[in-house]
């Protein structure tokens, strides 16, 4: 078994906000991260997928194709954009860096071809903060 | 002259509009970065100042002292904050990186001492655009 | 099951010296790293844990209490100082990254919350050499 | 276990060329990476090993070594030469991030002393894509 | 003054080899980097240009204008290629990242558009290795 | 005129401590940074050169000859030791990073051989601090 890596980045903005509580608890519990005015970050996303490489072309998946797919199916949905505002697969959900790891690992999994599974993403809020995700087990 | 630098770093949300023009305009000239709910980024800041080591201290200047200035009278006004709509030295003006980096610029000249010289503002907007600003010559 | 990663530094004297040998000994298998006037480092630590995100905030567990623990427990313990003569925990051990690693683990295990599992350390001594550590197995 | 890491850099000339397929099809799947004339990259390696710290030294295996052993069998193989042509472990096979990795691994694994495992290769080849290896399970 | 920089990078082979010379002294100046059969790099390439920001959009140039200038007129012609014979603007000269930073300076200094003054080019062979140009004076 | 650049790096223990001083006014004026046992520091060391390039090798200067000649002058008298206690060029002197800049650039402005000009020391002791040294003008 080979892994593969691909980086791609999105740039987005988004606010840790509980629309059940009051602003106060909201305040207190995420802090700046509650600003009613959005903050934003530079998200670095690393997709992971793994199998055998062929014998044709050394390849376990053309790091091309799989860079096309993230952009198509993840970066067009939230690059430039607000997550909690502009994004389908986000709504309902708090916007926090583990959430929108699952969600992108579901995105991806239902667009990756037959014979490509997928390993696990990682995705880095700021440079300091990252989460990673390998599905349910 | 020796010149010394520290990096600090704050994450905003914020977009490219120009209220005097349609919004067809602006998003024909600024594309994505005028999506009207926001993005954001992880702004990487650079302040480099310069002058004399003291014999006494090997210091051009106390870099906690420098981090603490910077921290109080610039991340303090921007980290997690809009940059359109929260931050009162960018009032009336576009969100431009080259603009914030003049803004960051102005802030802190009025706060260092005596004797210690602003050199130079490199601020990172993505970690593949940065603008650097020197002041008026 | 989600994985959520912090990274904090600190800057560390030490040296690489077995008490129970000879100075040749100690030169011999330890080269520079022996020098008896102490060497440093810029360490980087990377703390990992893991658990269910809550649905109230979409939080594994609160980045900043993280960064905070980390902060107090560890940080506090070893910035600035000489891993050698200054750390408790690492007293009467070699001050390997090794055991610098473990060492780091058992201190957070203690002080993580109930229901914050503590998945992983991972120490860079240097840009170009790191050690991981996930606990007894 | 506690997992040591050590990297190392190379740099080398490569295409992507399946000699079974006429010079249409290398184009079509492999694109600008089929070019006649090659191109090249500047390739990271992560090597990770994994044991016990010696109570002596506090090492898994001494990282010094670990740098030499990667020096002379993989780096002296492949660093300023051209993967297809020079680099006797890679004949026959398409010169893929993941045929490298599987390659390096393979000449590792034999040179590694008694009581040091290797666990993991990671080779990037660019610095947003990456490959693991982690041997045959 | 505002200096505005993006970030760009191509990978490509090259050798450094000089015709006029015998093989022997060939590889007595350039050791390794004289491999008949090319080796190669990932270059990371920063282009900067200065000017006032304009009133209306804050900007120097529009970056993303900036990006596909240098795609257009550098990337295109040297990335996944072979330096010393597929590329025009370096037929003749030796494939050092001196000419080379000096050939693209030329490359993109007659395609900028009026108002636009091109202020420098930072060309990265390797992490630890750059040449800067700023143009004849 | 084209700049040529090369990093290096070394590690090394060091304190911020003025004999002149009492123990109480270091502990205010420099904080951890006086801590009698030391501390230590990862530093990246880039080296400027400039010049014309050669016509024969498109050379500025050697690249490896740089490298050589910084760490025979430089890199041996640092690495791995004790700025404090181990260094003759900074015997005398406050082992500030900017100290330590300027007599980085003496020792490599006497070695280098005429027709390269040393035009710039910068010097990282952390990720977050640097130093520039362009000699005295």
């Amino acid at each position: 078994m080979v892994y593969l890596t691909r980086l791609e980045h999105f740039n987005a903005a988004h606010k840790l906000y509980n629309a059940g509580w009051t602003p106060e608890k909201n305040e207190q519990v995420f802090g700046k991260c509650a600003n009613e005015n959005w903050h934003g970050h530079n998200y670095e996303l690393y997709v992971t997928v793994k199998g055998q490489p062929s014998p044709d072309t050394g390849f376990v998946f053309d790091v091309k194709q799989l860079s096309l797919l993230i952009r198509e199916h993840v970066i067009e949905k939230v690059d430039h954009l607000n997550l909690n505002m502009d994004v389908d697969f986000m709504k309902g959900k708090m916007c926090s860096t583990e959430n929108l790891a699952i969600g992108i690992w579901n995105e991806l999994k239902k667009h990756l071809p037959a014979g490509v599974q997928l390993h696990g993403i990682k995705l880095y809020e700021t440079p300091r903060i990252y989460v990673e995700y390998f599905g349910e087990v």
